[in-house]
């Protein structure tokens, strides 16, 4: 039987053995990947995640904008933050955007060796578990955190697509049975049982509220989102 | 207030910050700190954690028993493995126990610098919760996990301490707020629960079902068991 397996942070990625042969998922609701999907279905062409502001100011000369934050926070020089409210009404449409952010861009770059890289976010949950239960490789849902720590909202997130797929793959490890009894015990209230974690206390903070109620909204969208040679693209389904 | 963190396995204590004012606890359910507090209690004197098989059996000439496993079984040429059962009716009494285990040893070797070191289980968990209480320090609970993967008996005796603290101490972080979570959802059936669990299934798989249902056993003993200059002993209340 296929596994599906969860990493709760990537620092502890390199304790999950091989990926090669694995599709990894990459989990950052607050906000990167649910902001990535709402880009990509509100009409952005390609979103190239980098690592540094640099970098991400780099490819400005070659049409992109620029987007991303630290520590939550807008970078001063850049086009956009990291809101996924920000593209909506296809308000970039045809656009391509360079995008560096705490931690989903991070988690994405440690995971380059997988047999195939998808973002994950409830946003598009749907036809991501639908995509994931028709492949043939086991599927390693990676939680991007906060600096390399836990974080409830990417862990509870795994645990909803762990419970969809189970039946057809089995839970591995302790760590995917914590994720899939974390997010049993907040489905019915998801964004009461997340509005006290760290990241939602941080958002609040920042006045942006509005940007936790949109990622906790399960299929907005019916599009998978794939890192491809170090770009994220829609795939044709 | 107070606050009470819980890292959820040592590769992740790094990130956790400075531990000089903080009193951690060591927490290997299956088995090393139920097994620790259970020869206490039964009269050992002391416990000397060290890391290695060689650095065990160097003990012996200095009257220590060699204790402890690799992968759940016992090491050949030492005297006892990691069962808590080995200790009843008081069979070590006065006797020196020099241990290495896979998980619960290498947690102690990273708290060195904590102000205070103490042996979390289940057998002594209220003796361990009241002293807590009573002390002005904050608390982080260190689950020893599993070759440094996080184990999900451990998290949920964290996500118990944490609950009995709770109103005295806060709960700080979102690891934090997953296991109190856990142990919510396992509280009505430990055993039940926790039987799914990998290491639960390694050590079934080892015969050593009776050992689990002992650790999982509350308040067997009213021992509080401290780490000092590298010597478990049981500290007078």
């Amino acid at each position: 039987m296929r596994k599906v397996s969860i990493c709760l942070t990537p620092e502890l990625l390199p304790l999950h053995g091989e990926i090669s042969e694995r599709i990894v998922i990459i989990i950052d609701i607050f906000r990167a990947t649910s902001t990535i999907i709402s880009a990509l279905a509100n009409g952005v062409s390609a979103i190239k995640p980098v690592l540094s502001v640099d970098e991400c100011l780099a490819n400005k000369q070659e049409g992109y904008l620029t987007a991303g934050e630290r520590k939550g926070i807008k970078i001063p020089e850049f086009d956009l933050g990291n809101s996924p409210l920000a593209y909506l009404n296809r308000t970039f449409e045809g656009r391509k955007v360079a995008l560096t952010t705490t931690n989903g861009t991070v988690a994405i770059g440690k995971s380059k060796n997988a047999s195939e890289i998808l973002i994950g976010s409830f946003l598009n949950i749907s036809t991501l578990c639908k995509y994931l239960s028709n492949q043939s490789n086991d599927v390693l849902l990676l939680c991007a955190g906060w600096k390399g720590r836990f974080s409830l909202e990417d862990t509870v997130f795994a645990g909803a697509v762990a419970d969809r797929l189970m039946g057809q793959l089995e839970l591995d490890g302790d760590d995917a049975l914590a994720a899939h009894t974390l997010f049993k015990a907040a489905k019915f209230n998801l964004s009461q049982f997340l509005g006290n974690c760290s990241h939602a206390n941080r958002l609040k903070h920042l006045s942006l509220e509005n940007d936790l109620q949109y990622c906790l909204r399960q299929d907005e969208y019916k599009i998978l989102a794939k890192v491809e040679d170090g770009i994220i693209q829609t795939v044709k389904l």
